[in-house]
C-alpha cells in the first residue's frame, strides 16, 4: 500500500519550502520594520479556550484531540450506549487544535497582560487547522500571519496597516493590488438611516454579496430577509458607487448626516483617506468599498481587504479591521485592537501566476564535485570546506564511481538540480577542473579562484 | 477565569522568539551551506503511518485527533460499553500528530520516490508533539531540527555530520561542545566476541548508562540480563577506556580482531577519525565513546551524540547516526541512511546559561516618536517612512498625549521596551529633537542626519 497524507493537507518539496519562506520572510521583515513583535502559541489550546468563539460551524469544524490514557474510564456509560457524539465529546477530548490565531491571541492578552506593555503590537505566522471539506485552494492545513494592535484607538494605526499591505506586496513585486476600506460605522449608519437597524446583519451580509449576485439578487435577498422596498430605495445609490474616494465620502456625509454614528464612520474613513493621499502609496491603491463587511460581526471600525492585481483571478489575499472588545470573551474589557492578516496561500498562488518567483535562490548547491577518483576525495573536501566558509553552497558527490555507469549518474544529478559549477578532477599543486555548466566554459583554477569565479 | 494552556505546552514571547529564531536561523544556514534542502510535512498523519512505528510506549504518548462529525454512529455498540479505550480509539480516530520527524521523512521518501534526486539530503525544522508526563525540559510540544541523507553508504557523509555540527556550535559561539562517536558494528562486534551475540540489546542498554550508574551498577544488570560473568570479565577493559581516538582504536582493533562485524566497525570509524584529524573542527572535539548505543535499536553503522562544553550540566544536544533500511517500514527497501538532530530546547537553555543570547538582535523599534502634539503627526509618520525605507525600525507612538500624565506614559513605554533613540517634537524645517536615551545626548537633526545619528 502507497503511504498518503490526510485529506486537506499538504506536503512541501524544498522548491516549495524556499518560494513560501520568500514570502514569510518579506511579511516578517515589515513587520519588524512596523514595530511589530512576534509572538507564538501552542499547537493546541485547552478546548474552553476555543468553544464558542466561532459560532456553531466553527465549534463543528474544530479539529479535537483526544485525551491520554484509558479516557473511556470514566465516561457516563448511557450517554456512551445512545451515541451522542456531541456530548461525548467533551467527556473523552480536553484539548484541541488552534482554528485562528486571533481567539489565541486575546488569550496571551489576557493571560500575560502584567508582562505586556501596551499599546501591544504583534505579529504572529503559524499554521492554524479546520475540519472544512477541503476544495481547490482551501486546505486543512494552513498558514495565517497577523498583526495586530491592541491598547489604542489611534487612527494612525490604520493608516499605518495600508501602508504595511503596500510595503509588503510592493517587496513582494505583486504590483497594482487593490487595498479596499470601509467602516463597520458607515454601515451601520446606512441600516439606522433606512430604518432597518435591527436588520443591520441581514443587510450587510447581502450588500457583502453585491459582486457575486449583482444587483438583483442583493435586492432579492434583501426583501427575503424583511428590509422594506422604501427602505432598499434609500439605500439605491449604494449600488452603483463610483469616482473617487473623496466623491464617495462627500455622498456618504450627506446621505448619514442625521446618523451619528454613520457621520463618525465618514470622519473615520476621511482621516484616512486624507492621511494616505499625504503620504503616497508605493505600489497599492486605496478604495473605498462601501459593500465590504466580510461577515463578520465583530468588526466595529475600520474593515480591510485587499484583492490582487488585476486580471488575476483570485479571492481577497489580505483583509482585516478594527475590533473593540477581543479580550472581553477571557474578561479583559475595554481593551481596542486592530488588525490585518495576509493570506499566504492565495498570495503563493497569485505570484506563482505572475512568474515572481524567479528571484527566490534555491536550496541547492552552487558547486558540485564529481567523485570519480577515490584519493582526490579528501582535497576536495577541504576545498569544499573553504567554499562554504565563503558563503557558497557546496557539496562532493558522496559515493565514488565504480564505472561509467555510475560517472554519468553523477552527471544527471547536477542536470536534475540544475547545479551550475561541476568541478570534475583535481589536477596537481591543488589545481582544479571546473566547468561552468551553462556556458560549457572550463577552466583549472585554484581555490581561491573558483571562490572569484563562481561569485 | 483566569484563561491558561495545556501543561507541557508554552506561549513564547518576543525576545523568546526571537532568540529561537536566531539558533534555527544558524541551523538552516548551515543545512543550506552543506547541501541539505528543506522539506515540510503536515502536523497530522494518518495513523498508520504512526502507529506501530515507536514501540508500545510510542503508541500510548501519540496524540489522537478525534473524527469528525457524528463519529460514535458506526461504533460497535458492546465495544463502546466494554469501555475498552485502546479498541475503540482505532474506530474514532484516524489521524494522529507527528510524533517525531523520521518516519514522517520516512513517508515522504516512498511517497514521493519518483520525484526525488538521490542521493537525496533533506532537513526538516518543525515541532512534534508527545504525550509524556512533563517536565523541567521535557515538553508535550517541542521542535526537531533534522538533517538526514538518504541514498548513499559514502563514510564521507559522516565526516560531513561531524563538520556540520562543528560548523552550527562555532557559529552559535557554543565553544567546547564534544562529538562523542561510536559505531553499532562495534558493538556487535563486542556482544559476538564475548559470545553473547543474541543478548546485544541488553548488553548496549546496561553499557549506556555506565556514565549514569557506574560499573558495578551496569555489571549487576548484565548479570541480572542473563549475560554471565565470563563473558562480563572479556568486557572490562571497555569501562575504563581512555587515551585518543587512535589508542582506543588500536585497542578495540585487539579486541575484535576474530569479529568480521567488529573489525569493519573498527575500520569505518577509523575513516572517520582520519578524515577529521586531517581536515580539523573549529570548536569542537572528535571523541570515541564506546558507551554510545541511543537506546534506538534502529541505527547500524555510526552513531553521534553531542555533549554540551565542559561545566554545563546538560544531557546531549545532539545525536544521529546511520540505519541500513529507514524507507522499508513503507515498502521501499535498500534504501540507507544516515542523519542528525539538534535539540533546539536544550541548546537554549544552554545558551541561556552562558550568557550567549545579548548579541540577539531583539524585535523592538531603534527610534521611537512620542506624540505630543496632534498636528506634528503627519510630519512624523513621514519622517518614520523614510527610516523604515532605510531598513531603521521606527514607530509613533499611537495616541497623542492629552495631560502630563500622558506624556509620562509614553517616556515609560520607552523605559519598558528600552528603545534607543527617541524624538521628542518637531522643530521649524522639518528637523527633529531626537534624544539618545543611553548618553543622554540631545540634537536637532533633519531626517538624514537622523539616519546616520542612529545606524
Amino acid at each position: 500500500m502507497k503511504p498518503s497524507i490526510p485529506k486537506g493537507t499538504r506536503d512541501f518539496s524544498s522548491t516549495e519550502v524556499a518560494r513560501r519562506n520568500f514570502i514569510f520572510n518579506t511579511i516578517k521583515h515589515s513587520f519588524e520594520l512596523f514595530g511589530f513583535q512576534p509572538i507564538e502559541t501552542p499547537t493546541f489550546e485547552n478546548s474552553e479556550t476555543l468553544m464558542g468563539k466561532y459560532g456553531e460551524e466553527g465549534d463543528r469544524l474544530i479539529f479535537k484531540i483526544l485525551n491520554s490514557g484509558d479516557y473511556l474510564k470514566k465516561v457516563d456509560e448511557e450517554l456512551l450506549s445512545a451515541k451522542n457524539s456531541s456530548k461525548v465529546t467533551s467527556k473523552i477530548s480536553e484539548k484541541a487544535l488552534r482554528y485562528d490565531l486571533t481567539v489565541p491571541f486575546a488569550r496571551y492578552v489576557v493571560q500575560h497582560q502584567n508582562d505586556i506593555t501596551f499599546p501591544f503590537k504583534r505579529y504572529q505566522i503559524q499554521p492554524v487547522w479546520r475540519a472544512d471539506r477541503p476544495q481547490k485552494g482551501r486546505f486543512r492545513e494552513f498558514y495565517q500571519c497577523d498583526a495586530d494592535v491592541v491598547g489604542s484607538d489611534s487612527l494612525w494605526q490604520e493608516v499605518e496597516f495600508v501602508q504595511l499591505y503596500d510595503s509588503v506586496f510592493s517587496k513582494l513585486q505583486l504590483k497594482g493590488t487593490t487595498i479596499k476600506i470601509n467602516n463597520r460605522k458607515i454601515l451601520s449608519g446606512i441600516a439606522e438611516v433606512i430604518g432597518a437597524k435591527d436588520k443591520l446583519i441581514d443587510f450587510t451580509v447581502a450588500l457583502d454579496k453585491l459582486d457575486k449576485i449583482g444587483k438583483e439578487g442583493v435586492v432579492k435577498e434583501m426583501l427575503e430577509k424583511g428590509i422594506s422596498n422604501t427602505a432598499i430605495e434609500k439605500v439605491q445609490p449604494l449600488f452603483d458607487f463610483s469616482g473617487s474616494n473623496n466623491d464617495k465620502l462627500d455622498s456618504l456625509a450627506a446621505m448619514l448626516s442625521t446618523s451619528e454614528e454613520g457621520t463618525k464612520g465618514v470622519e473615520e474613513l476621511q482621516f484616512v483617506v486624507d492621511s494616505i493621499s499625504a503620504l503616497g502609496l508605493e505600489s497599492a491603491s486605496l478604495e473605498l468599498d462601501v459593500t465590504l463587511a466580510r461577515g463578520l460581526n465583530y468588526y466595529t471600525g475600520a474593515i480591510f481587504e485587499v484583492a490582487a492585481p488585476e486580471g488575476v483571478k483570485m479571492g481577497s489575499i489580505g483583509g482585516g479591521g478594527r475590533y473593540d472588545d477581543l479580550t472581553g470573551i477571557f474578561g479583559l474589557k475595554d481593551v481596542s485592537g486592530v488588525g490585518i492578516s495576509f493570506g499566504l496561500d492565495r498570495i503563493y498562488l497569485v505570484m506563482e501566476e505572475l512568474g515572481l518567483f524567479e528571484a527566490v535562490e534555491l536550496p541547492k548547491p552552487k558547486v558540485l564535485f564529481l567523485n570519480f577518483e577515490e584519493n582526490e576525495s579528501l582535497s576536495k573536501i577541504k576545498a569544499i570546506r573553504e567554499l562554504r566558509e565563503n558563503g557558497i553552497k557546496a557539496e562532493l558527490y558522496p559515493d565514488v564511481a565504480m564505472s561509467n555507469k555510475q560517472e554519468k549518474k553523477q552527471f544527471k544529478y547536477a542536470d536534475k538540480r540544475e547545479i551550475e559549477f561541476v568541478v570534475t578532477s583535481l589536477e596537481e599543486d591543488q589545481m582544479f577542473n571546473i566547468k561552468d555548466r551553462k556556458t560549457g566554459e572550463q577552466k583549472v583554477l585554484t581555490i581561491n579562484e573558483i571562490i572569484t569565479f563562481v561569485k
